[in-house]
């Protein structure tokens, strides 16, 4: 066996795939036999991660392995106990829904802990959408900023949208955001009326996947040509 | 031959290693097959893109490939006739000194040419210093700005510093930065200095390499405690 592959006595962040492909089109190699060696896994839904581990190594043992769910509903003070096995020397695992762990879910909170503790953490290469949302656009990637989903209420969403174009126009900083899958069309719709004509929008769908598509137009450009983005994985990016 | 591995008539964005390590550990076995298929390259740098290239496959003919220089010296006017086998039929491959192409540096601009031609464009996989940095440190994730290098002006400097420090405070934004390697020390010195004790800083270096590092402290505990980060590639990352 190669050696290199030996996990060490640390918490190593691993990536899923954001769409339903080969393991080997989106994870390094090194990732899937590293995967094998770790029996402790702090995940955001024990079903997929399961489905996950399988899929890296189909004679995994999975009824040997431990799984420790952080999702939302997690209690704070349920958290440091879960990094005892890495604590006594073990190496731990942090798998998240899809892509990469503790950009935009909750196991940046267990990261956290374990940097406040001087324990190791490891991450490993994987698909990030907004990064690959980034390359694809052809936007100033020398300054930008994901921002996450913007706010729901009207005044504040307008508000949100005002400041991300004078960032842009001032700072030249890209602008990265997400929406609930049901509500890209009427995001999509909303920034091609409200936003001035100089701005242009990327659009990043079903990246990795059989459908992706990344495509950068002036809003005036998409209006009445935009794609049907419903439940679609999408991430959307503003610059000038 | 696996069938899935031809490329499409597209523009690659092919991220390389951040350090010296075997292909396998950080980049998708499916871009290193692709390589060979791709028979035109805009590079930053010709003579690292053909190590890379060597490195994915040793049989490749270096001779047969057609390579575009396109870094800081580059004419914007030399930029469109370089897609010209894109626009032919032929898949392009764009590939930058290290990490993801396009993400800071002169990558975007061909990416933008190829968009607004309505060209294909395609980001593979690879390892990000800044979303790595981010997965590492514990930091909010659902927020977070990379502003590049900091201004070297001493008041313009200050006042970055100041702007980073409203940004994480009023919008839990984290703040991701970049120096020139021989200023990485000066740099850790003044932040741990001029921010207030609130503010904690992540120092990511060597990140995927053998001496990588992501440690997460507060400003104060790493003052007299900082390591030797002399020209050692690293990433900063503030946070609350």
């Amino acid at each position: 066996m190669d050696q290199s592959v030996l996990p060490q006595a640390a918490l190593y962040l691993i990536p899923v795939q954001l769409s339903d492909v080969e393991l080997h089109a989106v994870l390094p190699q090194a990732n899937i036999l590293l995967v094998s060696h770790i029996k402790h896994f702090i995940v955001e839904n024990v079903r997929s991660a399961r489905r996950f581990l399988k899929k890296c190594d189909r004679t995994i043992d999975i009824d040997s392995l431990t799984f420790y769910e952080l999702n939302r509903h997690t209690k704070p003070q349920d958290l440091p106990p879960m990094l005892k096995p890495l604590i006594a020397g073990q190496p731990m695992g942090v798998i998240s829904e899809a892509g990469c762990p503790a950009v935009a879910d909750p196991g940046a909170d267990i990261v956290a802990i374990a940097q406040q503790k001087g324990l190791k953490v490891i991450p490993l290469v994987g698909p990030s959408s907004i990064i690959m949302g980034l390359m694809g656009s052809g936007f100033n990637g020398q300054s930008f900023a994901f921002v996450g989903y913007l706010p729901i209420d009207a005044a504040q969403r307008s508000r949100k949208f005002k400041e991300m174009e004078q960032r842009i126009m001032r700072e030249n900083q890209t602008q990265i955001f997400i929406e609930t899958p049901y509500r890209n069309n009427a995001l999509a719709a909303e920034i091609c009326k409200s936003m001035p004509q100089h701005i242009k929008l990327c659009i990043a769908t079903d990246i990795t996947g059989p459908n992706e598509r990344i495509v950068t137009r002036g809003v005036k450009q998409w209006l009445n040509h935009l794609p049907d983005l419903n439940k679609v994985p999408t991430i959307f990016l503003l610059y000038k």
